[in-house]
């Protein structure tokens, strides 16, 4: 089986979640097959390969689900990018604009040195909002090289969006 | 240098956070470090052996952060503990109190098989009530084995607490 198969047979739809209208994508049954798990980083190390990268950014709290063992495997150090006040330590961060009003998100200060080459990653690509803020935050001390996601909806042009910040964006499967 | 050394060198305090007086514990030294994560989850392999474990569930966000790689190194599932509202599938919720009013997690309804044996994992060990709500979460379904902690916070007392719950209670170092 393609890792693509392998990915949508362990994907499902959940409709009007978060809101009415909208289909969520829920990738929780593939947490529960490890070997999945294990393929699909092996697959994100096989799309990223060239891009010399020296940290992994993952985005608050999905993003940490595979971004950890995507870390570990690449043998690089963990950044986490979390929402606004829960980082202990001193932090930077960036504002972005949401459908209505604004986020913030934040980094520590200390978590990369200047010029590091970083690899974003997220579970899932939608509009790239914060994914694109995300690169602005990194962009502040290192350098966003590239975007790694488990999937993206396609129909939201996030990948257009993410291309004017890195020329990398990688996505295991599209909706 | 023993486990216990190497988590302490990564591990730094930082005085009044979440609130003023508290001294709180930041592991996300160690996230910059890939050998010192895969070091601590291989000690932690060591400590649950004979366990007999069939599924991990971490508690969100930062019982993700070795929680995934804890699973995906033993083979078996990793479980979602989330706050309310934030599964997207049917689920199942434990209720508990906070020294001022309560709080509320859940996992997905379908998560375990009935009678299935989990290892609890988060990064700190408190007072160990957040950590006894998912003992009732999980009791709920399938059935809680032990617990895994990266360090606990041993003048709180948490371990006591959690010895009703389940015989075996890990933590890396305790402070």
């Amino acid at each position: 089986m393609s890792i693509k198969q392998l990915l949508d047979s362990n994907i499902r739809d959940i409709p009007d979640f978060p809101k009415k209208g909208i289909m969520f994508k829920d990738i929780t049954p593939i947490m529960q097959n490890p070997q999945v798990v294990t393929s699909a980083i092996k697959e994100i190390i096989k799309e990223v390969r060239g891009w010399d990268i020296q940290a992994v950014a993952g985005i608050e709290s999905r993003g940490f689900l595979f971004g950890i063992p995507l870390a570990v495997m690449l043998g690089v150090p963990f950044i986490m990018i979390r929402k606004e006040g829960k980082l202990p330590y001193k932090t930077i961060a960036q504002s972005y604009e949401l459908e209505y009003g604004t986020a913030t998100i934040e980094m520590h200060i200390d978590a990369l040195k200047k010029g590091d080459r970083v690899l974003i990653h997220d579970d899932v690509l939608a509009t790239g909002g914060t994914a694109e803020a995300a690169a602005k935050l990194i962009n502040q001390v290192g350098e966003t090289v590239g975007f790694s996601f488990i999937m993206d909806l396609a129909f939201l042009n996030g990948k257009e969006k993410l291309k004017d910040h890195a020329e990398n964006v990688s996505s295991l499967i599209s909706y």
